[in-house]
């Protein structure tokens, strides 16, 4: 079965940037890596402009870009205000999480947990009333930079609240990179178990263990993941968590193993050195660094 | 079941440094890595020296090490020269190994498969007659960076000479860094049916594939592995090959799964930071350099 991959730079990637980029250089990223054959791409967040000043105007982002038709454009809320924004410029996809993990949810959503599930819950109920199709997703799911380990029973209770709301699809993020692929096995075989609904996952690679985790989830049936081109990304709230995994590692990994994905790598391998360019240092992501492309 | 990691800094590392380092550096090293809890560990390979300076004098590195008692110290030899120079410095552990790769074995032995086939049967045998363990490999067994893919017939075949020759053990080497976790599943799978003795994997890491192959051949119940401090390592006839994974990211990999390896994470930070010095640039790996250390 081919895989869907959906790309994060755009939105985990830049937020994570010290340069702001301009809403015609965001339209330009996204359209770039649309143009490499990506399937499912994050173009923003609709978040306080104060708080994560390079996810401003992702209004104008969103009314500027070229869409191509069979191509998700998500976007990131975290509460009604922000679903408002997505669905007033005519977004029919949005992406709402809540973290499994107290100091964390704390740090990033400026509430706890039981009170971001509530708004998230929420989101999820009023985005559907809207007809707009909602990912539903467990930040921290895998442990906490600042908790340590996180409970599994925890993490459920999380899925089942926003899965009940009616979410369409579930995602499981390891927004720490501390995953180990044999938890992700353990964690993926429980979820795949309890919820009907299809399972992505969204993992970092803080320790390298990030496209073992991938690879574990896809031996149990788990076709739809996260990257970040050029492995853009990290947490603006985690100190030390590296970036999403590199969509250019993912899709060579995927290749590789001959599963497709739609994903042109030689494309990709381009739009990264434009990324590189822009943030003006150099990326993680092995693909297209190494001289050897087997 | 406890993890049998080999520590290849000192061969497969220090051979791809344009360094030179004396006997007593070497020494140290060696000796540096079995202080974190290394249980094997390669000391150096009895080949040329004027094809690989850095190995040059490996009779006076392991005659002046200070061994300790259960830690195996392996040199890797070619040829029945080899193999005496490595039982008149009184060593009980060699490695052989034959390259699947035409192309590749010419550039690494000098002479074809066929060739480097004769005469690494020959040291198995005269190895064991002399009471002297041998683990004996398949290099680029998952693939040549000049030929492409390698069939898994050839591989077997070299294989089974060794194997009948009276090897202790086989060893898969992913010379090239080529594998992937599928393909990986799949020989180890072929290999654990045909043979009876034990299986070790030598694995690099170019794409970033590393730890996902040793995930997936753990899954199947293979608990050897090599691994090279900091990533160090590579291979002299193969442009672009990255170096070993890391031994760091492997043991925090099979620690965070739960699962032991006897080895010292922290010690073996300190190591690297060591082997930073010596070869004067940063070195791979993840663990000690995130500061995250779930």
């Amino acid at each position: 079965m081919s895989i869907l991959i959906e790309e994060a730079a755009p939105r985990d990637g830049l937020q994570n940037e010290a340069r702001v980029l301009s809403v015609q250089e965001r339209i330009q990223l996204i359209e770039a890596l649309v143009d490499c054959g990506v399937p499912r791409i994050q173009v923003g967040s609709f978040v306080n402009p104060r708080a994560v000043p390079q996810m401003a105007d992702t209004e104008g982002v969103v009314r500027g870009l070229r869409k191509r038709k069979g191509v998700v454009y998500r976007a990131l809320v975290f509460n009604a205000k922000g679903l408002k924004r997505a669905a007033a410029c005519g977004l029919d996809h949005v992406a709402v999480f809540v973290s499994a993990s107290e100091t964390h949810s704390l740090r990033n959503s400026g509430c706890d947990v039981a009170e971001a599930l509530r708004r998230a819950e929420s989101v999820v109920r009023e985005a559907k009333a809207g007809g707009i199709v909602v990912q539903a997703g467990v930040m921290n799911a895998f442990g906490c930079r600042f908790e340590g380990p996180i409970p599994e029973s925890r993490v459920l209770r999380v899925a089942a609240v926003l899965a009940e709301a009616g979410a369409d699809e579930l995602c499981l993020a390891d927004t720490a990179g501390c995953a180990n692929p044999r938890q992700t096995e353990r964690l993926v075989e429980t979820f795949l178990k309890t919820f009907s609904v299809p399972l992505s996952l969204h993992l970092h690679d803080t320790f390298g263990f990030g496209l073992a985790n991938v690879y574990a989830a896809w031996k149990l049936g788990v076709t739809r993941f996260d990257g970040s081109c050029g492995g853009l990304g990290g947490c603006p709230f985690i100190p030390e968590a590296a970036g999403n995994i590199a969509t250019e590692d993912l899709v060579h990994l995927f290749h590789a193993m001959g599963v497709p994905t739609g994903i042109d790598l030689e494309k990709l391998t381009v739009v990264r050195g434009f990324l590189e360019t822009i943030v003006q240092r150099n990326l993680s992501g092995r693909y297209g660094r190494t001289g050897c492309r087997l």
